[in-house]
């Protein structure tokens, strides 16, 4: 019998799955109230609008073919093209040649730790960060620091290890993925000062930016940049945005907007990896997206916002004393804090088998595996009675836990 | 202005752009004969049954919101299902958990030098080989060496370095791109017990399987090493399948047979790299080849092997003293070889401007540089009677050359 463990390259110890993906397994006992899975309700997927387009291009032979057969590995042209207009519409100014088209944009964090992350180097992230972030980019064996920022609610963090290499900075500035956090106008430009002091290539991850429910919207690291260089070519801001909020996951489509020699690069390590992303999906995305944006993030704020405040208010009902959390302006997670010492991985078994509801305990967002009294919230997937309702029992079993330990 | 060469990851340097996807561009000038890339008929495309699928699909609520929705990482059920029945038709028993879905079967070999190479191992591979193989995992950062193997017309090779860590062998058995050349039985018993003897995983590119145009079909590496350990869990092979070649490249489907443990691990890599193949994709393919397969191979082998014959006879024909050429079984693809100091880049220039056809270079395939004097052609996209013409149209330019310089 073949020892694999003995083949298996050193970064394959880095890898690990996602508690989430295993999770997701428990959305399918219908009983459960799951605040676990970041994803979207698929009652807001524009599924007659798809289907129309898939119809369109499939009944035209000459776009059939174009469809089905093998394709460029930039991405089909007019959906970049659509994507720099909405860019543009974002305040940046920029063209197709500065976008690569990626099956999601969780690709898009493993090329760029492909091009970027040398093993040794340090990554800087938020903690907690995007757990699907450190999964992509663990890949290429960095270690990793604290980015320094300045947050809504936190200060500036401790400075990067001296001594290493530093790869890259991470970061979602808009509702993060798993705390909702957003960074205000001065964070923005003070990381992008600290950036340019250490040289350091900014990962922007926008997964979240239409999602905005309340305040005013605030312009990307991208934009600042593209701004303040005067040209998308001299930034060091990789941003990546992605349809799977907005519209469908399941097409997976994202995309790269980067400075030129960045996406030529970019392109190189696709064409290596997948060769090019599904070219129907692309056509059929460039239908769509032309057909119902902007006028379709109405109805998805409107949904998640009320969502959003059914578990605001029902957090303020239901959680005893010792307990706190997070007041996004947008996304789809809300951070708990339980009492130091508690336990979140714990809590979810009894939350599971008790109550009947699920959640991500916060430990996997850490890269050093603090957090253990933290979890993540999502109010994306419920109803807001069943979000009242699983709060209340989420609720309900820390006051009893509370009790007991008293 | 950031200068991004400081910061890319060593690995960059060993990514280069693919000489055939530069050259598909000149496919687009209509009157060039194109035996350069290697792709499909889009003629052949079973256009209609994938219009239906999709239509089917996406008119069913509850399967609408499965395809368009986040899914898992080891791919849809019922393909990867389809797919154990359509290999145990190969003589390779195994069942859905031996399976992964993949985004093409570029992305298998991507994943496999992810889980396999560490910078400065060996890969050992054919030469010439196929040069996407080397493209996904170059960026590994291997060395290269020659598997040891016996061919249809060529002896065995010399051995692997010696005091290297030797990651894997990559092989394509059957019509391998670019040669054409198979492996006869012999020489693939004795490939599997120098592997064995060299405790060596074994990629199998099983890309062009399914278009044997004459001969007997011959076991894949996969089943003789399942026969002879008895389970395929035991053995050392990694077979990587795809539906490019029969069905269409533009849905991005392929998938790997392998033992459970080596697919639970690059299940996790498919986890990091983008989380899933879409979805919708692989509900429509599964109702596609569930549809078609096998009476579809019939037509696709009757068009390919009356465009090779039609080459080998123009080949025959047209071709001076000093040109050899491979007569394949299958596949895609005849591999000519030009007098020693022939240079088929420069002859490529010259074919271009002044023949309007088109071929590979052969030196992107050599690992090591070499192998300047030969050069790919692809039978898959003319028609024969285009193809009598274009390879006319060559040796009267190589007759030329060849009495300019007498």
């Amino acid at each position: 019998m073949v020892d694999w463990n003995r083949h298996y390259a050193g970064r394959a110890s880095r890898m690990g799955a996602s508690e989430i993906r295993e999770l997701l397994k428990l959305l399918d006992q219908p009983d459960i109230i799951s605040f676990a899975g970041g994803i979207p309700d698929p009652a807001l997927f524009p599924t007659s609008a798809i289907a129309a387009a898939h119809s369109r291009i499939l009944s035209d032979p000459v776009r059939a073919r174009i469809a089905l057969q093998y394709s460029v590995s930039e991405g089909y042209l007019p959906l970049r093209q659509w994507i720099a207009g909405y860019m543009s519409g974002l305040g940046i100014a920029c063209s197709a040649e500065h976008i690569l088209i990626t099956s999601g944009s969780q690709q898009a964090l493993d090329f760029i730790g492909k091009l970027l992350v040398a093993p040794g180097d340090q990554v800087l992230t938020a903690r907690p960060t995007y757990l699907g972030a450190l999964q992509a980019l663990s890949a290429y064996e960095p270690s990793y620091g604290l980015l320094p920022r300045r947050g809504d609610n936190r200060e500036a963090t401790a400075p990067a290890q001296p001594g290493r290499a530093t790869a890259l900075g991470y970061v979602m500035p808009d509702f993060e993925n798993p705390t909702g956090i957003s960074l205000d106008l001065p964070a923005r430009q003070a990381l992008l000062a600290a950036a340019a002091a250490l040289d350091l290539p900014l990962i922007e991850d926008a997964a979240y930016e239409a999602l905005r429910y309340d305040g005013e919207a605030l312009p990307s690291l991208l934009a600042l940049e593209s701004a303040r260089t005067g040209d998308i070519d001299q930034g060091r801001v990789v941003y990546c945005g992605t349809f799977s909020k907005t519209v469908v996951p399941g097409l997976r489509l994202g995309w790269v907007v980067a400075p030129v020699p960045v996406i030529r690069r970019l392109v190189l390590i696709k064409q290596a990896s997948d060769l090019h992303t599904q070219t129907l999906s692309q056509m059929v995305m460039h239908e769509v997206a032309a057909e119902t944006f902007p006028d379709c993030l109405g109805p998805i704020r409107a949904t998640y916002r009320a969502r959003r405040d059914a578990m605001l208010a029902a957090l303020s009902a239901a959680m005893p004393m010792g307990v706190s959390w997070t007041r996004p302006q947008g996304g789809m997670f809300i951070w708990l804090t339980l009492p130091a010492g508690s336990d979140a991985a714990v809590l979810l078994q009894q939350a599971v088998s008790e109550a009947r509801i699920a959640f991500v305990p916060g430990r996997a967002f850490h890269a050093d595996g603090s957090g253990a009294n933290t979890l993540r919230l999502s109010f994306s997937r419920a109803e807001p009675v069943q979000i009242t309702e699983g709060i209340g029992r989420l609720g309900a079993l820390l006051r009893r836990q509370a009790q007991s330990a008293a």
